[in-house]
């Protein structure tokens, strides 16, 4: 075991709900001896970022530090830390705990933990200059992936690999609603599966940037007669949009034992006739982040096909502009902050 | 081959929508080349019946034949059934045909094919002396089974045993709402599955039955405190009603990764927040009857276990008094019809 660093930790703070972020230092506390002390590189922006800065869920404590795709280095670690070398270049996500002992935890899927600790969820996020968590939900980012092209994968990545790892096979038809940071992830995973991937967008210009990321088609998600002709030809959809679509359309879009998951939470709740899944053996499910044992296999599997997010970088200090340009959907298709 | 019977069959028939049955004959049509003749002995009554003759699927032909809960003896059968002996006792379900060259029947999910051939939908039923199928979806009945006991396993049996078959292990912690003719059946055969089974209905009266078919606990389906206490304790739900419930609440009962299936179809749309569904990773399905593989299977557990149907068995003469008595719900659980 390292002294833990006792200097301040110099973050960016929302200091109430819907503020601009500002310079805020904190006493870091000491190091757990199964923690880990990452001095950060990077972190991307995620939409769930803006939620807990506008306290969209009624989670938030201010000065709320946002940041859960943080990619560093370990620069301090508990005695029971083994797995990590200091030095090792890791990244952490939305969870950075777990009970592990539970029958969830112990079958690989602490995502489904009734006690998951997350990142910047009554804890202090990664917009900082550095981050204790349990080194146990570290994981090491493989020499292939650059930091700032593996930061979107430890949430956007895991988010939609999950659902593919559970339910696409390479022959798998794999509809994509929502092309920006996590659909773009979703289909280069989809195309790199194997599967055939078709992309669903409201932006008829998107188009030809849902091919360049690989996928095979391209339909209107909003084109009613579009959607229509898409009747029972896909096995998988995975939506990661909020904003309401014609669903039903969607789930006659699938095939038979074809499942139509969510991983962005809907405004408004869903309204399926259960004859619709019942005709076909359809399913509506929804799928959180993922477990330890997914993450590490994304991220190898990630390195392996060359899948990373398409990012632009900016300096941490002008984090401000870069949520003020996602708020307006204005990014293409991560924005990632670097310490650099 | 021998010659095809060229009397006329013996039937029951609504001549219009909503009306009572009367004798009906109609010539039989030639057999073909993989099609048994069947002698009836028994048929079951489903509600679907009721349904064919009120024209509630705008699907019925009239004069109309319903009865899709057969079991008889092969009387005649085409050159090419040789899986089938004459005098053999054999059931036929709702399922009746099928393409048989697509991936679903290849697979053995013919009940998924889009060219799926009902029993009696645009054809003749079973309430009557006699029917002509393909013997491909003529199944043996087991030894142990009585022919009574046998019929309603063929609809209502199939129907709760394969979202069983797919979802549940005999680890899992299992409801089903409902204790009528499918659900009776649903808790008979969870049990014997090996599972925890928790039995919701409306009628707190039907508490000490659904114990006695084997179920560990019950809850009234309409206590909202009661359902409320259920919360993350199910893997697997299955529901039999059509009634509208509080359906927030049973999902919410499922623990992570838990499965609501529904095998009658809702009246009204299904409105669940998506939130609900991805906290925990949860599912919404439904599923329609099962392929022959799955209906070899349930006959052989089914007789291997001693599950069979509660029934009450009438002359097929008093059809109208089953189908009223059925109408006011006044069966425990499944009348079966008798030529004998």
């Amino acid at each position: 075991m390292t002294s833990p660093n006792t200097d301040p930790v110099d973050a960016y703070a929302a200091r109430e709900a819907g503020a601009s972020l500002a310079r805020f230092d904190y006493e870091p506390d000491a190091l757990g001896p199964h923690d880990v002390e990452i001095e950060i590189t990077h972190c991307g922006i995620c939409h769930s970022d803006l939620h807990l800065i506008d306290n969209d869920w009624q989670t938030s404590h201010y000065p709320l530090i946002p940041g859960h795709e943080i990619v560093g280095t370990v620069a301090h670690k508990g005695p029971l830390v083994t797995h990590l070398d200091l030095g090792a270049r890791v990244g952490v996500g939305w969870q950075c705990g777990s009970c592990l002992h539970c029958e969830w935890c112990e079958c690989g899927d602490e995502n489904l933990c009734a006690n998951i600790v997350e990142t910047c969820v009554g804890r202090h996020g990664g917009f900082a200059d550095r981050i204790q968590v349990d080194g146990r939900f570290a994981f090491s980012i493989p020499d292939a992936l650059s930091s700032e092209v593996a930061a979107p994968l430890l949430c956007a990545g895991i988010t939609v690999y999950s659902p593919l790892r559970q339910h696409a096979r390479p022959q798998s038809r794999v509809g994509i609603i929502g092309i920006g940071g996590l659909g773009h992830l979703a289909i280069r995973f989809a195309r790199a599966f194997g599967c055939e991937v078709t992309a669903f967008s409201s932006t008829a210009a998107k188009e030809e940037e849902a091919r360049a990321h690989g996928a095979h088609h391209f339909v209107s998600s909003v084109d009613d007669a579009a959607l229509k002709a898409q009747r029972e030809s896909l096995d998988l959809i995975i939506s990661t949009v909020n904003s309401p679509l014609n669903w039903r359309r969607y789930v006659n879009a699938l095939r038979p034992n074809g499942v139509l998951s969510f991983v962005g939470a809907l405004a408004e709740p869903l309204t399926i006739p259960t004859g619709m899944l019942m005709a076909r053996r359809r399913s509506v499910t929804a799928s959180p982040i993922g477990g330890r044992v997914a993450m590490r296999e994304m991220l190898d599997f990630a390195a392996r096909h060359g899948v990373g997010a398409q990012v632009e970088t900016l300096p941490m200090s002008e984090v401000n502009t870069a949520l003020d340009r996602l708020r307006r959907n204005d990014v293409r298709y991560r924005f990632v902050l670097s310490r650099d």
